[in-house]
């Protein structure tokens, strides 16, 4: 599975000793063709890590051979040595495999602020080029976790072509992208426009509707790379379809697995006036701090809805707002509703249905609950 | 000191029942002249108790003669009922004490979405008018709190006039106002224009610029009553001079007591292309919560400070930011600067200076790390 699921992709997953506790930290995906199309999209944060202002160059040319991976540490805010350690880990790359260091696209995760060991990353290269396997796809996914707890892969398959991927990502999830490092493969034949149209078209309704804690990261990316091993072109509507499913289902397990988190939110935003409207409210109600510490009580605080409502743009009456906890009207014209004891918390996904009463568009933002856990993941992170 | 360090006003504070504990929960206070003039501002959250909605139309008048304030229940998103309940409130406070129902302000605090038990809390009014008393400003004080630990007042004194004031405030703290019901007195003569525009001066600077966790409340008030019983009218700048010094210092133990907060986190953003640049900036630190963990344990990451600007509109180029973390420059030009083991963050207080070093402006946005205890405390909130 993973991005070895399609044909025409290796990969491989190794510990280079970039993390102190001796994991595996190092991965690497190469698509061995016929085609290198690929597409990405990267971060919104305008502080980018070196990796990320690197592989947006490398996407511009819509080529990608080879992918690099590394957890341990982000490489952002590490200043020119960063970019030139990033450009190293490439060209390394190139060598080994005998590729053109403009085609290989890096990624780092791990803490900001610190430079990557490049006595041991580039050795760590020739290792899982030495690796690379086209069953390596789930070593790869194991070797980019960070405060993952497991690893995440996920995979769509159409008419003798397939779309594999994996993903990593569990704090400082937020949009535009959540924080993530993601790459998906296909061996379907798709041209570089038709892939970053499908793979803009997916992340828009999922990585960036996820929304653990509020925070952007640095160095999100998500990239996409198609072989053409499968000799196939699908009609797009059904590429697409294949993108989105994959995408769908990363996204789910990053929500799934958020850093101390005992609950998944989600927010549907219904009776919205447009879908902008729908998303900024969803996304104030992912972000409201005393909601999410309601839920994880597991009390249905609806007026806490209200109030991030409330700080909203949207078209919107305050007295006729609706808010549904798990299919109970616990608010109902902006007053109290039915009975709040009716609803049942006790399992891990919990649903919020907010009802502008403006409009009929609606979005759903995923979100995760706050808890001590996270505090403490998160106050021991870099220490 | 508190509401009654200023001449011409008696105050109380007593246990109507409304709270299930028994504490005090129903402040009084009653401005007995010779003049009556007020000033307030309410939160601009778009859901808006219906004490804001009353208060507000009460305030366009210019005159105030009591207020009246309850913990135990924010009567927000009561719907007709609520408002109902504001107006009966008013009307009883204003037969008590002979006074026009149209110039007695509202204001409660506590949990949203509950209607108020108006068989205790009317019948309180009346306790509470025949306990009025010109030392009753500490009373009143105590009997606004509702999670604060501690009761807030603070009071600067001119040549035979001062200001006076008492706060409550703990979680849902954030601009706009910050959560919190405050009242300031002064028995200087002063007309309500002048009135307005100092408090709207003085709570732009302070009030305004706290941040505890991001989320707005439905409740928040701040009035300024003058009752001209000193008969000394003040120039303006010394009067608005003594009228931030009490919101900054009311401003401040709200930040010192909140939430399960353990640190008291002080952002100041220099270099700033303007003001509001500076305040974006801020903000945006103050709410992001993988910062607000790290400070909790004592972790000066900085990787997280630049993470948050990066997510703003202010000018600003990624490699040319500095971050200081209580004096030691951690970051310099975007990237690694002094050695974060010399940043010594066992005190209280915890420094935060961002440079964005395209300009001059600057600004200080106060805010709290993020617990635990913060998490228990709200998970726990309405149950």
């Amino acid at each position: 599975m993973s991005v070895t699921a399609a044909k025409g992709f290796r990969a491989a997953g190794i510990a280079a000793g970039i993390k102190e506790s001796g994991n595996p930290d190092l991965a690497l995906v190469v698509n061995d063709g016929p085609r290198a199309a690929a597409a990405g999209v990267f971060t919104s944060n305008r502080v980018k890590a070196a990796p990320v202002l690197w592989s947006e160059q490398v996407l511009k040319g819509g080529q990608v051979t080879a992918v690099v991976l590394n957890s341990g540490g982000a490489n952002a805010c590490t200043g020119p040595q960063g970019f030139q350690d990033t450009h190293a880990t490439a060209e390394r790359v190139a060598a080994t495999l005998g590729l053109n260091a403009g085609e290989v696209a890096v990624a780092s995760t791990g803490l900001i602020g610190v430079t990557l060991p490049m006595d041991k990353l580039l050795p760590g290269v020739d290792t899982a080029a030495g690796a690379l396997s086209a069953h390596g796809g789930e070593k790869a996914a194991i070797a980019i976790k960070t405060t993952d707890s497991v690893h995440k892969t996920a995979v769509a398959e159409g008419e003798g072509w397939a779309v594999g991927g994996m993903a990593k990502g569990a704090g400082m999830l937020a949009p535009g992208l959540a924080t993530m490092l993601v790459v998906l493969t296909t061996d379907a034949d798709v041209p570089a426009a038709d892939l970053d149209r499908a793979l803009r078209d997916a992340t828009r309704l999922t990585f960036d509707r996820v929304d653990s804690d509020g925070c952007m990261s640095t160095n999100d990316t998500v990239l996409l790379l198609a072989s053409g091993a499968a000799g196939v072109t699908p009609a797009y509507a059904e590429f697409a379809d294949a993108v989105r499913t994959v995408c769908d289902d990363l996204a789910r397990q990053l929500i799934g697995d958020a850093e101390g988190a005992s609950k998944d939110i989600r927010i549907e935003v219904v009776g919205a006036a447009g879908e902008d409207d729908a998303v900024e409210v969803g996304r104030s109600i992912a972000r409201n701090n005393l909601l999410k510490c309601a839920i994880h009580g597991e009390d249905p605080n609806w007026g806490r809805v209200l109030s991030a409502i409330g700080t909203t743009s949207a078209v919107f009456e305050p007295d006729q707002l609706n808010v549904a906890i798990n299919g109970v009207w616990v608010c109902k014209n902006g007053s109290v509703g039915e009975d709040r004891d009716l609803v049942d918390m006790r399992y891990r996904e919990v649903k919020i249905t907010a009802d502008l009463a403006a409009g009929s568009a609606s979005a759903v933002i995923w979100a995760n609950d706050l808890t001590a856990d996270y505090v403490h993941e998160n106050s021991a992170y870099s220490s």
